[in-house]
């Protein structure tokens, strides 16, 4: 007899990463697809096609399909809110998806699914509270509490990105109607923006002469810089990191966690993001909370959100059962 | 045979309610002792007196007390932290009561009890995810997910008022390191300060002139004049609510509760308060949580902490098991 497989997939805003996966949530077949610009008949279409593609080369019997999906939802319905980049207004995407595929679908935020992949595979394994942030053009935030999700009352929550810590601060992104969220001041984008500005100040600085040169993307580019010496490329990471250190020392005093994970493409940087925000978050939060709490780089890149959504599948757990 | 009995104990800064409590949650016999200023051995013996004259005069069998108090705790360790007026310093406070008075003694923070005595008999019942804020000289939070009191990994968490609004805002109070929480803009103590700044500035408002006349204590006096409708006093209200607004739309993206619940000394505003409050939330929170939640006046005044411990001691349920 095969072994059991499920479907993981993560739906970006601009293109799907599909995998079988096994029950130790090891991955044997991989697939994209892009889905920037497609309206909701091509969505479902190009997704139902690329899931059973996957699941024709599972290499084993496919039973469940997760999805992990940038966007908030709502339990009521059952439908996708604010999913930014792509078009799911009004769709119950799982229970459409379950009825093309014939097998059982489960729908969760994309955040929420890289922080079960660390609670399950990753550096959350045998934790009971841990708050994970994944960090790229915005912010997702995944809640683990007495050693689950939590989702909210609705199946809205975890939005730890959208946690203002300067309420008179820039206009958030996206749909966002706030001020000074997290999103807004050390996200990837916040991080492109405040280099932009340091490279104007000081263009003889290697970041302000690889600007001038036209050279891009800018925010791996600051951090390539970095990690090389360049103070000035430095000092923006700086400015991010006691930023996100700002935000920890919120969370700390709210949910006193074991772990802050941090994780998404801005974590190519590494302790030069993660260093100041843990002097940050030692000068600001409460003791005993400050004194246990450990901020940690996330074992799954990304990947995270695939291997959370077949996580979900496992073990048929969903917000939006399908 | 007499109905069961527990004793229910709210350890302020400044004075200690005890309360003998039925199973109902209904309050038999109450009385007061003066804290202030009281060494260790003190405090012990005051605290023992009081609880042990409740049980006297309880009119039932008391088999267990519950504590709140004003302080974080360490469950490692099983002693408080941080309880900012009271000299309890690496003290086992609960197992020391539990030898003293022969019953079983249960202990938690005085912000968490109120919560809980609203979840067990206040606005809260039957509810499954809501916040407390407890709003006096400072703010003390209290978390309510999954349908039971959140505490964090080592019992330190649901410091709800120690969450930062204003990342370079006024230093916070007490031995809160931190700058521009919720407490150092939104306590009682914020409120006071910005009546002090606007009577300043229009000695010629009924606040001013009430100012200068030396009324006091100044929070109840802007309340008094808010409600006589002192547009001064109002404007000072709307400000202070409003900025509870902007912590509120934090909360709700994180937590999508149903509720947010507002209690303590400065309730007295009632709506003056929470309005602005509602209106900042519905501007800033992300959607659909912000159409869900529900900002609340809490059911209990001054007796919240006194029933909530009585429930906990009911429940046999601790964050330090004496």
């Amino acid at each position: 007899m095969p072994d059991r497989r499920v479907i993981g997939v993560d739906m970006g805003g601009t293109k799907l990463l599909a995998g079988a996966v096994d029950g130790r949530l090891s991955v044997h077949h991989r697939l994209q697809r892009p889905l920037t610009g497609l309206d909701q008949p091509k969505l479902l279409d190009t997704v139902t096609e690329a899931v059973q593609e996957a699941i024709d080369n599972a290499g084993g019997e496919v039973d469940a399909v997760g999805f992990g999906i940038p966007c908030t939802f709502d339990q009521r319905t059952g439908t996708a809110v604010l999913a930014i980049n792509l078009d799911m207004k009004d769709l119950a995407f799982g229970a459409i998806m379950s009825e093309r595929l014939g097998v059982s679908c489960y729908v969760d935020n994309d955040a929420n699914m890289a922080a079960l992949a660390e609670l399950r595979a990753g550096v959350a394994t045998g934790v009971n509270d841990a708050l994970m942030l994944t960090i790229g053009t915005g912010i997702g935030g995944g809640l683990i509490l007495n050693g689950a999700l939590y989702r909210g009352s609705i199946g809205a929550g975890a939005e730890l990105g959208h946690m203002v810590i300067q309420a008179d601060g820039p206009r958030c992104q996206g749909n966002c109607p706030n001020r000074g969220c997290v999103e807004s001041l050390a996200s990837g984008t916040a991080l492109e923006r405040e280099a932009r500005r340091v490279a104007d100040q000081q263009p003889d600085s290697a970041l302000g002469q690889a600007f001038s040169a036209g050279r891009a993307p800018l925010g791996p580019l600051v951090t390539e810089l970095a990690h090389d010496g360049d103070p000035v490329a430095r000092e923006v990471l700086e400015l991010i990191g006691t930023r996100l250190g700002v935000a920890f020392s919120s969370y700390t005093n709210m949910f006193n966690p074991e772990l802050i994970i941090v994780g998404g493409g801005v974590m190519a940087a590494g302790d030069l993001l993660l260093e100041p925000a843990r002097r940050e978050l030692a000068k600001r939060a409460l003791p005993p909370a400050r004194d246990t709490v450990q901020v940690v780089a996330a074992r799954f890149g990304f990947e995270a959100g695939m291997i959370g959504a077949a996580a979900l599948a496992l073990e048929g757990d969903s917000e939006v059962r399908a």
